[in-house]
């Protein structure tokens, strides 16, 4: 008997690799922060002896959800309605609050508001972009979650830099603090094409190329602004961006909605990732993408949240899974090849994993891989057969029914109860600035 | 003081009428069965001693939701997934299990099922569709739930009828034994145009004459079959049906999602209800219906599960009401007028009362009217704001978050749990069904 730290039985296992497959009654061997071994409950039950040993039997066991894009900070903004059109809410609404309220004291309250719900929600890994992004780096590292934080690159004067040339400045010493950072994974995160000037983008891939830094933009998100940008510079962002040099592996297109069959190959040809974030789409009057089209050509698609960047509260992938399906399903119909609960679940782990670079680590239950693993409660579903997991979970689960969540083999959520955060306290802050910035009176 | 039989103060009332109110801090006074008075919790805890009181400080209270289609019975059938294009599994996949399967028994043991798993998301009242109505009505005395009871006329042989005008004798009688019924509320339920001969429809119209009953019908849900229809007929389901005079007030367009723009008109006019089934609709590649027009129209909307149908588990009006405002909204864009929360919330009770006739009983929180009431936590959504509510509602809540749900003043979920019905026991019965049709097996 090998003495192990931890042996997780469910009743159910989907591992995303191989594809398709749900196992039941397995059980994942942990040991120093990654899974030993997969396999038959009953062998795994006569080889080790975990110093701690989980059995959840109404459950399925998944990789830790991947919310590959999404404003963390923005949740203590949730209470913010929109004012006139949700497709200028960051404009009209959002924007001038930040303005006035955000501060690193923002950032950290509001990510750690954020955190505590994506941890009760099964996200065991989210790709951030805001400002003051060396306190959510700071945050992954006392936390010990892990985070994709992006370095915010604007033209003009935020709260955070004067101008791009100081954001180029501030992420060139952030890259060089965390680069072995096993927590905080950095990527460079200019605004989109037409609010970035052409020399700073042409800065900015001087200083990834030195670095090897990956980068990802909001891209072709609106329809109107996709032509607005056509108009004056007679090209689309996509093929504008190509021609930057900037499309090739480790670049990733945000909110990417709209895309002419050309750019989809185009994507597709150039390794370029992309993040889809349907409920944010949706909310906005955005569309949403062509998920069924860009992954027949191969592209790899991530979810993202978005989340209280669109208003919608917290950030939940699983709901963001679930949308993914329908629509591309059934908004779309004849759409060959429609993903399915399989490819949604692939999507929100896996997929997400590979967009931000860390699919070696993450995204699936594989020997080896860190041991980022969520459990949740299938039983409000009343699914009898295997077969019919993923269906359960993707099509009828909720964010509600994850019990259990673990990074790098460490308990984060155990039993509905977050481990490592102070949930009465982290909410009570989340109400304070609420009420400091007017949003929790009556208009 | 007045003596009462209930007093409930929740946090925040969203009561649909007046529209778009919501209230902060009052209570509901109930008493046999009705709601007699809403205002501000000061006042009513001066006027009245209730026997019970209820507070609810993280909660909002609403109508009971009401989901205007569904066939319960199906949940027995959860586990059966589709064998070929979804469009198809009706036919390929759910009929032939109902051949072999279905008997009184099979229908009221789904029933109760899928009544668990309604209560328990905060549907206080349903239109069911399936075989055995009878049991489904005597369900509805027993427990005093709401339920509107259809009545299947199909020319085929089933395990309920030989025929159509077996339906027709069968369900005459069935009038006639609920008519004063309280609790079903029976309507006639045709198979679509194409699969009910013109004879039939025409034998029918004089019975639903004689009795002044309601009708609803599945009409133009998929785009293929309204084609082979006109194909066949040189004229759409809806025109059809309106020369044979059925649409007028008292008919229901079930999952209708594809209207030219003259049968909006001609729906609007004739003051036929419609109800939307998103979920179903995206689940089986049917696109969605153009939910802003009709509204603007004056159509009157309500949402209903489909559920089981469509292999989505059990009936979940919250989920729908989310799906038909993010489809409104945003995969139309453009389409002016598209209903938000508020709306949402409006075609997910009060709307859906109203196309199932019992808008005068319920559907919302007006003294008078039937004490059919819901309370929803809205903590995991972090809401501050009161005009943030319907918004966290219906795009952040989850029909997990229901804690208390009354039909006439009776309780039927208590804090999470459901007061009448033995939960372990109905699921146990349903695992049974799935093990007995071999759902249950790995395949």
């Amino acid at each position: 008997m090998q003495a192990i730290d931890l042996l997780i039985s469910a009743r159910w296992t989907i591992p995303v690799e191989p594809d398709g497959a749900v196992l039941e009654g397995y059980s994942v061997a942990v040991h120093e922060g990654r899974i030993l071994e997969v396999g038959p409950a009953a062998a795994l039950a006569g080889r080790y002896e975990p110093a701690a040993r989980i059995v959840r039997d109404r459950h399925v066991l998944l990789p830790g959800l991947v919310d590959a894009h999404t404003s963390a900070a923005r949740s203590l903004l949730r209470d913010a309605l929109p004012r006139g059109p949700a497709s200028q809410w960051l404009g009209s609404t959002l924007r001038p609050l930040e303005n006035r309220w955000v501060s690193a004291e923002f950032v950290r309250a509001g990510t750690l508001h954020a955190i505590a719900a994506m941890v009760r929600g099964g996200i065991t890994c989210f790709a951030d972009l805001y400002l003051f992004p060396e306190e959510v780096a700071r945050l992954a590292g006392e936390l010990r979650i892990r985070i994709a934080v992006g370095l915010p690159v604007s033209e003009g004067h935020s709260p955070w830099a004067d101008d791009a040339a100081d954001c180029l400045d501030r992420a060139s010493s952030l890259w060089d603090a965390h680069k072995s950072d096993p927590w905080a994974r950095l990527y460079f995160a200019p605004d989109p094409p037409g609010e970035v000037s052409r020399e700073t983008l042409e800065r900015l891939r001087r200083m990834v190329d030195q670095l090897d830094a990956p980068v990802a933009m909001r891209v072709h998100d609106h329809a109107g602004q996709v032509h607005a940008f056509e108009a004056e510079h007679a090209q689309r962002p996509l093929p504008w961006l190509a021609s930057l040099g900037l499309l090739r592996p480790g670049f990733t297109a945000l909110h990417a909605n709209h895309f002419a069959a050309a750019e989809i190959e185009l994507v597709a040809r150039a390794g370029v990732g992309v993040v889809h974030c349907p409920k944010t789409a949706l909310r906005l009057g955005n569309g949403f993408a062509p998920v069924a089209r860009l992954r027949q050509q191969g592209v790899c698609v991530g979810l993202g949240t978005g989340a209280a960047a669109a208003g919608l509260g917290l950030p939940d992938v699983l709901a963001e899974a679930q949308l993914a399906a329908l629509l591309a399903g059934g908004a779309a119909p004849g759409e060959p090849g429609a993903p399915g609960a399989t490819a949604a679940l692939r999507m929100a782990t896996l997929e997400g994993a590979q967009v931000l670079g860390l699919a070696g680590e993450i995204g699936s239950i594989v020997a080896g891989k860190s041991a980022d693993l969520i459990c949740v409660d299938l039983s409000a579903t009343a699914v009898g057969a295997a077969s019919r997991v993923p269906d359960a979970l993707v099509y009828d689960g909720s964010s509600r029914d994850v019990t259990d969540a673990w990074i790098a083999g460490r308990a984060h959520l155990a039993g509905g109860q977050l481990c490592l955060i102070d949930h009465e306290r982290v909410a009570d802050t989340a109400r304070q600035w609420s009420a400091r910035m007017g949003l929790g009176e009556p208009r």
